[in-house]
């Protein structure tokens, strides 16, 4: 056991966009999130079957980048023991008092082993669950926040603290020929992840995954976009990953922020599941079928900023040999 | 050869609904029929796929009821030929000119064999066709119009006049042990049907049906129909017919006309296609699977009116034993 | 807390049928479920996302019926645990060691307070999960089994154990106007239900849910089911449930033993997740949409057997009126 | 009126495979094509709706490449009319007799004014129609045959034959700034097209079109293939053409011969339907979404083989220049 903490799920990301209505009509008109609500540096976006005020928040800012991801716990307990813990390995919570953040009570912020800003909270506000609201659907059918995908210099590192630490499972994996972990999927909820870590120059954040219903869900979101001429956003897919088996389709928004739109995994839920190991050098990890990734999306990924000082985290290379990864989920 | 004129398809429909702002609510709103424009007394409405102005009209009345069923033609001389064939047999085509119908160039009305008043024209005006603005798209993602259905005392008398003298083709018909035609189902663009006939009380409509792109669109539609509280305009599917193998709604407007969505049936082109016949009580011939008819169904169909008089077109009884006809398509 | 044990998911049921061979073409041909292997007197199926190796089990026997419905727990210490809570409420768990059941580690068995044989285990053996052999895939892509819905006399008994002592949460549940609870969904992995309790005579199993991964596999589930002359096996749907959010179809075996097709719940594990209260008269929780269960469907269910002395295990009436539930999931 | 002969719709393909096991592979359990019948020499191959013998001939060789592709005309005497107005051209009908083909009537080839060796017959055996056989159903659901695509030097002399002298429609065309004719979508069924011609050196025949129920059919197509080992037979999509709206897939056999897996057009029986014009310079002609299509796409196509000599058609290069078109639908 990890210790007496319990964390449910990736929860939400703050994103930073240079214009606000460009941003808007990218996700609202194009991507059907609801937009619960807005103020002229905010604005909170949240999945059709979301209770929770909001799961993807755009902040307007100079330039393009990610102030944090977020994890909700279980109790508010559960919050004071997971910053004690932390503490215990030499970092420094700094906390947020309700109210400081709208719709959020406390929270608490810290760098996690790979230097990324991620924060904790047990309690948000809730609005209407729109699940039910069809008349309300867009395209994307846009349901709920699913997962992020970091690119970090070490991922043997993250993985050892996620697991060992913070008692996330391991669903699948890709590694060298010398068992070096090269990328990995890790999961508190029972899918196959919250968080994946891959191999990469960073920290940086690679995309916020959401999870739609189906496939013709990514298929009408990309007719939706092209119609409104976001056909060039589309960066990569759809297609289905080997790893994962998930049906997905990468966009960048105005600002060049990356999405996943992710439907297809499975249930990762039992006790006894083993991790799914993939070569790094198996043609189907990445794509199951399809095309590969353009480099873009191999080298191109959104830096985080200290939400304090409002510089950016410093990156570092990897560790492994850079090799075109072609297996990000 | 039936005659020196082309019948092209069926083309449009004059409903009348006795309250405008109700009906634009379902059929726009709820159905995502697209507006092409409206009066005080008219809305003209169109699918996503369709450059034509409208197909599918409704008009203010003190009663629901419906005032005409129209087919295009292919040329202008079609028009004139189709009329001195009419003539001939002894009816009465009333000519309508130019601008004396919204978007409609000459067209003329006349009764059938069965009483049903018929309209054929060649030349409607084009507008945006939306097929490629899927930002427009709602839940059934309506296409275009595809058939009639009515029915009709003496349906072998309607299927003699229609393929003998209108050059229509049967891809499917219901037979009695007696092998008298129950129902016909007979087509001029090479699908199913353009009009179908089956035994009853009449002349009268049984529903105008469109056509979708796939099932799910049929099942958005129940959804978004649920939630805009039109759950009871559901009368009968999702289901699939055996005859036709097309998947199917049938659905209620707020004054009770019936419209079909439909989807799924097949290539009927081909000079050799010969008719498919299905016995009255085979039981997949309906429903192919899924529940049987209610009897709202069965029983009830919309009156035909004379634009003229403004009276009801009077019906018979059916020529053939009333049986539940599980079988209209 | 309940206590010091983890019940993980709703792990797999065994149903009597008289005919292995009708039950298999059912099952296998009609659903497109995975036979893993079979002998003269069990089938054992599982779904293409499944490595357990089995999540049904038909069993040959002169009359159809349920033998027991089991449940996986984490850790084989948390079986040991569970067994002790149950004992000092006074049940009497019965234990199977490892190989006294094909495939499966030690489990024990207990009858509940609703009287149904549950069982429960942690380990069984792991076999190739088939969720990438496209190739393997029928009409339904039968995935996984998700929950089992039982009728049983006293729902707010049967609530208060698996809440209080079992640890499940409520998801959804239906209450009177007296605030009586008429039907209650609970879970353990983060979806709407792995079991669910409604008011009637019992206890009885009213059918195991399997989960899907979109509508269309159940419009295609239909056309297979159909085309293989098994139409009169469908009982009710295609529909969707208000209730859960579920698209659902409701089978009957060749020996009436019924299952449910099920896609569309929700993420359901935030601790501060609300439980979704429905009247027992609201038209929309049984029906979002789509046609009324039929009469089989409410008074119809399938009686337990004890599996040592064969016996059919006592009905008792319901505790609250019996109305036509139009609300089981 | 081109003459007093009416071409109905494309009909068949014959194509040289040099492995005919390797090839029922691909086509009948990779793609779900119905296999009539086969011997030493042939596999006759038809999609789920057609009642023709086949829509497809697989046929042993030492080379790949294409020996017909036959059109179905009205009537017999239409094939004589249709002779006799080819010759007038000056081109040389040679007949084949009843018999001399498995499951034809007597047809004619010629070589068209492109050097394209087409086939004409009114009358093919019938054979069991599957569309309700739902039990057959693979992944692709495949249909029946849509279309050729063929490349040749000179557009605007083959859309002028096909158009002035067989009757053929214009649907969709590009054109270049200088209103040249790049490519140009035909048809004689009311839908996009029959047959395409596109810029480029030929005669060779880019690919046949195959019809689909919808978007989720090639999806499901992808997966299957990809478990069976055909990924890399994947060439391009799946996306959507701006061009005829098709939602497409393109594969290679596994001797690189080119089909095409289609949805998504629309009808185009009106009279006065006017043909699209798309410039050779617009982005959303080729992929309205989506990723360019690959070299391989754009330079390789399948050769025509005189079936009377055995030897290749000769090929010229294109008239207009060169240039990777993205637009062959």
């Amino acid at each position: 056991m990890s210790g007496n903490f319990n964390i449910t799920r990736a929860a939400r990301a703050i994103v930073r966009v240079t214009d606000l209505n460009a941003a808007r009509d990218f996700y609202v008109n194009g991507l059907g999130f609801i937009e619960t609500e807005s103020d002229d540096t905010f604005i909170y976006l949240r999945g059709l079957e979301e209770r929770g005020h909001h799961s993807y928040v755009l902040k307007k800012a100079d330039q393009p980048g990610v102030e944090v991801i977020s994890y909700k716990v279980t109790t508010e307990e559960d919050l004071d023991n997971l910053a004690d813990k932390l503490m215990e390995k030499g970092m420094q919570p700094k906390w947020f008092e309700k109210g400081s953040q709208r719709a959020l009570d406390r929270s608490f912020r810290v760098q996690d082993v790979s230097g990324i800003p991620v924060e904790f909270f047990c309690t948000m506000d809730t609005v209407e669950r729109m699940l039910q609201r069809y008349d309300q659907y867009k395209g994307s059918k846009m349901q709920r926040i699913d997962h992020f995908n970091c690119m970090v210099p070490d991922v043997e590192k993250a993985y050892d603290f996620y697991i060992k630490e913070l008692g996330y499972a391991c669903s699948e994996y890709t590694a060298t020929k010398d068992e070096d972990i090269w990328a990995a999927w890790l999961h508190r909820k029972p899918t196959v992840h919250d968080v994946a870590f891959m191999n990469g120059k960073g920290p940086r954040l690679h995309h916020v995954g959401f999870w739609l219903n189906d496939p013709m869900s990514i298929i009408d979101t990309c007719d939706v976009l092209a119609s409104l001429g976001y056909g060039d956003n589309i960066e990569r897919g759809p297609g289905r990953h080997g790893l994962s088996n998930a049906f997905f389709l990468y966009l960048r928004d105005p600002d060049g922020n990356r999405v996943e739109l992710y439907t297809g995994d499975y249930f990762t839920g039992d006790s006894d599941f083993e991790p799914i190991r993939w070569d790094l050098d198996d043609p189907q990890r990445a794509t199951f079928w399809g095309h590969k990734a353009p480099d873009s999306w191999f080298n191109e990924a959104m830096e985080f900023v200290d939400s304090n000082t409002g510089e950016r985290i410093t990156v570092e290379d990897a560790k492994l040999d850079q090799r075109k990864p072609n297996f990000i989920v």
